[in-house]
């Protein structure tokens, strides 16, 4: 897949920090000394967890070479590296690794998290948030879509661009998670956010779940699928009372702690 | 319905609190003079607000005499009075009308909220929390054993025990508000509550849902209900890897600010 455009990314950064925000909320922890932003992106969370803990050391890790230099610019104090949270082993057992829309990406939950768990150090805490929204219009309708003759050669199976099948439901998380953890706490969060129009609803996504369905698109299928796509949104997100639209947007949380 | 039960109530009051304290969070004010919290029950609410905003007028309201009487031995340097939601009318108009889990035992949402929207001060907010669980299995079940023969007499219909009918979507109080607001945010989220055991969903749901259900039976009549709810309880929510229960608890957020 091409690189991310942290341009497009950031539009809705007001919206997208707010889980970020709320996810480092729960964090039980004071003083943590190393702390890991799996798939940092443009920097917004990495700031958020420096704040709060100005005394750890922060690391920003993200697989795209353009949302580091985003990153990196925006916080030339703080350390951004790549890696890949897939396969990534720390030198050291950090206190804390937060993983904020990222793991979303990834496949096997099933190991990947009790992996990224078995990292911490003793008392540490492994913090986790990742859209919820497959089932939403908003990604039945990419999949949908990009099912029709016309774009179906070029994009393939939609399930597979839409990832479908890799999020499990949260009290699956838990129970991944509970045997060796002293506390585990999972909730799903889903935000209204007020949007301008339908396609602000398509801008939202074509910075992210949209990207598979796009990238395999010549320039002009392209042009044909969005227009085809944002139809489809507007018929799936009715105005409101005040003529915007409300985009619900679920979001599963988990914040686990090892024993100290 | 006879009174509420302040010592059940506080039974999981950590767990009730949190969402009181997460829609606090969300409140965009800074110096409110003059705040109530409606339904403040025993007053873990009322001190939230009084904690964060040290500079206003608390006042508590509840219908519960014996609420009242808890929260006044907790708080006694703060103000609480008898009141219905319902028909309450401020001397003032306030800067905070603040509920917290109470709306939802009142009928006729789309008359109540712009009614209470509409008693606050310019600038003011409204701040709603309500549980949003009839259709989880906690409250379906209560229903189901309600319509058996041995119950059904005395409980009548489970449909105005359990009180179906009155929630709306989210988007919905959307809707009632934002022609007249500033701005609305509007939020669903389900808790994913650790539990011992079946018996402590059993007991959590004891001091608020299963009460209208309870409340018609004699103490023979009650014992076999709760048996018989206990059973289907035990049923609907399974062991986890750890042993525990998972109750997950949906709750709507509404947070509407009225122009300065």
């Amino acid at each position: 897949m091409a690189d991310w455009n942290p341009a497009l990314y950031t539009r809705f950064e007001d919206e997208r920090t707010r889980p970020a925000a709320e996810l480092l909320a729960r964090v039980p922890l004071d003083t943590p000394r190393l702390a890991y932003d799996l798939g940092c992106g443009p920097g917004n969370s990495t700031a958020l967890i420096a704040a709060r803990f100005p005394d750890a050391e922060v690391i920003g890790l993200d697989s795209s070479p353009a949302m580091l230099e985003s990153a990196r610019a925006r916080l030339p104090g703080l350390t951004f590296a790549q890696a890949d949270a897939a396969s990534w082993v720390p030198d050291r057992a950090p206190d804390l690794i937060y993983a904020n829309a990222v793991l979303q990406w990834l496949p096997d939950h099933a190991t990947l998290l009790p992996r990224l768990f078995g990292l911490l150090a003793p008392g540490g805490v492994l913090a986790v948030q990742m859209p919820d929204n497959l089932a939403e219009p908003t990604h039945r309708l990419m999949r949908e879509v990009a099912s029709a003759d016309t774009w179906a050669a070029a994009i393939g199976d939609p399930a597979v661009a839409g990832r479908l099948g890799r999020m499990l439901e949260p009290a699956g998380y838990y129970d991944l998670l509970a045997p060796s953890a002293a506390e585990v706490d999972v909730w799903r969060t889903a935000h209204h956010h007020r949007m301008a129009d339908a396609a602000a609803i398509v801008d939202w996504v074509s910075a992210t779940g949209l990207r598979p369905f796009l990238e395999p698109l010549d320039p002009e299928e392209r042009t044909g699928f969005l227009a085809a796509y944002a139809r489809a949104i507007d018929g799936a997100y009715p105005c409101r009372s005040d003529g915007r639209r409300l985009l619900a947007f679920p979001r599963v949380f988990i914040v686990a702690r090892r024993a100290a």
